[in-house]
């Protein structure tokens, strides 16, 4: 019988979190203090975030313990499952191996639910008592309002507004947890406030919900800030994802050719890819696929340096693939992709060419989604259709050359189906980021 | 360590169905002819049946072998997990041990599928090329949408119209597996035709969608008709819950005092108990309590007697407990326990007094859910909220007697997020069926 389903149990669960720091070829260039330009250390940041999540962002080791409140919420879902799709092979007529690691069994739906556990516990460790965040597609939102409630904390969220409109039902979910949530750019803030003046109709976008989050937590002793994505923290809870893959793939008696997952921020694809690197470094023949789409090209076609974060200019410069902190991608529906900036990590990958980036469009996304539900089952976030067209594309390109693929199943999309009315209705379209466009969207990037 | 998930290997699936039919004391009584008043062979019903699912409705056989081809796509999210609410337990202050099933791992959601796929299957074998189905919640509907494309049939779904209001995601999940779906009463069929004349404005009922699903049906050669609940072979589909969860037990080391799962036609309770139906009769002291709402409570005010199962009577008479065929139960949240009837199996099982019917207010049970979505991370579908409601009544009856209880987790709410955010808004309410409507509900019961 062939073997669909490659489980864990609980005592399987890694109690390590990997910090892939210490093994990137050349380093990762340190965060920049955005007034004096100069390397910034744990104690500049410590107004937003706790310190136990700053000595994270930094640190040399390469091994980290999961501490046992995290790892008992973790346990709710986690180990998470890798599945063999060979519904979607059969469909695909590949002799290619396609195997995924489905992070969409997690309460909210995503992988997100792995850094907001371990962000909740931290802040909570060192008596915050609320926490400010944003969220784009909705699923870190609904990630971080599970885990405050876990561990007694508030919750605010501020929610890209073309996000707010079309996923009413990630409304629902938070509120179900118990957070707050509101509309970016929202009146709660002076921020948004500006913004709903200058840019009256604006669909908002992540760079600045993160500018309102901040200016909340700035504005309050109670409150911290949480981020879920691109910072080292992030990067490092998700390397639960590969560290979990790594053995069912033992499991399986199988080792993949292929890595790929979708990168907004960047912190999926790299969990999943992270604990995969030293076996790349020491010679093994594996590939690394990062995937964006067309209308947010942020590995394929932006600049590789020092850039805000959001819009306002509030956090430090990081070293990093960019659009422009004051790009705003149009409003296609992998929400959770619509990021002007990526995770240092992930973009000194890409410096070192150990990850491939590539642009797909949506339509071609959408319509591998739909392939995949009616094979394997589960309707994938837009996100994670930007994984499975790439697979699907790797998986077929030569059919003499079969391949063995894991890609990271971020999210389910049972909260995103407007997206997929939209696209049956043929009201979805592809866009290019047109290459003119750099220049324009680059030309306030900070000089060092 | 806790264990905090039960899991099974893809090896250890039950490959045989469970049949109760021959270990339930004194019987089921034969479905009768709705013209001739007596008992009806298969062959009266072969032309909206297929035999195979029709020989397994009166098989005498206590396991019945799963095919090959249902278990490969059973494989898919099978075996389900059972979990430990821990943190559930936590919250209550309980020692009570609860555990659950979780059937919301399926495509569609919920334990739907297990029949599903195997309806379609012996459609499939038998050369049908189109199946007609009515929906409540819409669980049903996606359920079977996804099991025809996998083997390829077209779909038909007629969804309540109250329903099909509330829950447009549903709409879009059965559009992504392929299945044509239309508001019910709908001008589609002659007697749909003829109740949104009569009843202009109606929410629709379950038995007026299996009026019109039959219908279809009927007037086609290349349609047969499918049903989420009541019959026996559905039944019979869905004991693989309980022998799943029997053996998860074993793994446990425990085993249940109490099991509980909510009733709308019958099925997911009666798939989760009638395979520890024989323990009890050999004397194992364990409880089963089915669980209704007060708006539509079948088994704990309605008649025990001969009834159609829908309102064109069109249908076989079962012997069950029911409200009427022509009872409307009011437009309560939880579609899928919106049906004036009962299955004949659990109905006789009710006879006999070895399931115990209870009934519960809708507020309480969105409570209960949203405590569990807290809890345990899974927010869950109305249906099932009336399982998790009970559940807290006997895990918190008497804390110097803690119990281990058993529940299905029929399903996952996240596409039912909407009647939360009614819940939440204070517009939904409590409703008691009036003694006194029994009668005046019941007027029109066939004379036998």
């Amino acid at each position: 019988m062939q073997q669909k389903k490659i489980l864990l149990n609980d005592s399987e669960m890694p109690t390590q979190w990997y910090n892939v720091l210490p093994d990137i070829p050349n380093g990762v260039a340190p965060p920049l203090d955005p007034g004096t330009k100069q390397p910034m250390g744990p104690e500049k940041l410590a107004p937003i975030f706790p310190m136990g999540l700053l000595e994270q962002e930094m640190s040399d080791q390469s091994w980290i313990d999961i501490p046992e409140e995290v790892q008992e919420v973790l346990r709710i879902w986690r180990p998470s499952p890798v599945v063999r799709a060979t519904a979607l092979e059969a469909a695909l007529g590949t002799k290619s191996k396609i195997y995924f690691k489905n992070e969409g069994v997690s309460p909210a739906g995503s992988h997100k639910t792995n850094s907001a556990v371990a962000q909740a516990y931290y802040n909570k460790r060192e008596g915050v008592k609320r926490l400010s965040t944003e969220t784009g597609a909705g699923q870190w939102g609904s990630a971080l309002a599970f885990a405050t409630h876990k561990f007694g904390l508030e919750c605010k969220v501020y929610m890209v507004r073309v996000s707010f409109d079309q996923k009413p039902y990630r409304k629902s979910m938070m509120n179900t947890y118990g957070a707050e949530i509101v509309a970016s750019p929202s009146p709660d803030t002076s921020f948004g406030r500006k913004i709903l003046e200058d840019m009256s109709g604006t669909a908002g976008s992540l760079g600045i919900a993160i500018s309102e989050a901040i200016e909340d937590a700035a504005s309050r002793d109670d409150t911290k800030y949480a981020l879920g994505s691109v910072l080292n923290h992030v990067i490092l809870h998700q390397s639960i994802i590969g560290l979990e893959a790594k053995k069912q793939m033992e499991k399986a008696g199988d080792y993949p050719d292929i890595l790929i997952g979708c990168c907004g921020g960047g912190s999926n694809f790299a969990g999943l890819m992270n604990p995969f690197l030293r076996d790349k470094l020491e010679g093994k023949d594996i590939r690394f696929i990062g995937v964006e789409p067309t209308s947010c090209p942020t590995l394929t076609k932006g600049l590789y340096a020092y850039d805000y974060g959001d819009v306002a200019r509030q956090t430090p410069l990081l070293y990093m693939y960019t659009l422009g902190h004051d790009f705003i991608p149009p409003g296609i529906h992998a929400g959770g992709l619509r990021y002007h900036g990526m995770s240092p990590i992930v973009s000194a990958l890409v410096r070192e060419k150990l990850l491939e980036p590539v642009s797909v469009h949506q339509l071609e996304c959408f319509e591998a989604g739909k392939l995949f539900a009616q094979t394997e089952g589960i309707i994938p976030a837009p996100e994670t259709c930007h994984a499975i067209r790439t697979t699907i594309i790797e998986a077929t390109r030569d059919l003499n050359k079969p391949q063995t693929i894991l890609f990271n199943f971020s999210g389910h999309g049972l909260l995103d189906l407007s997206s997929y009315d939209k696209f049956y209705s043929g009201d979805l379209h592809n866009y290019d980021f047109p290459a003119e466009d750099i220049a324009e969207a680059t030309k306030n990037l900070p000089k060092i």
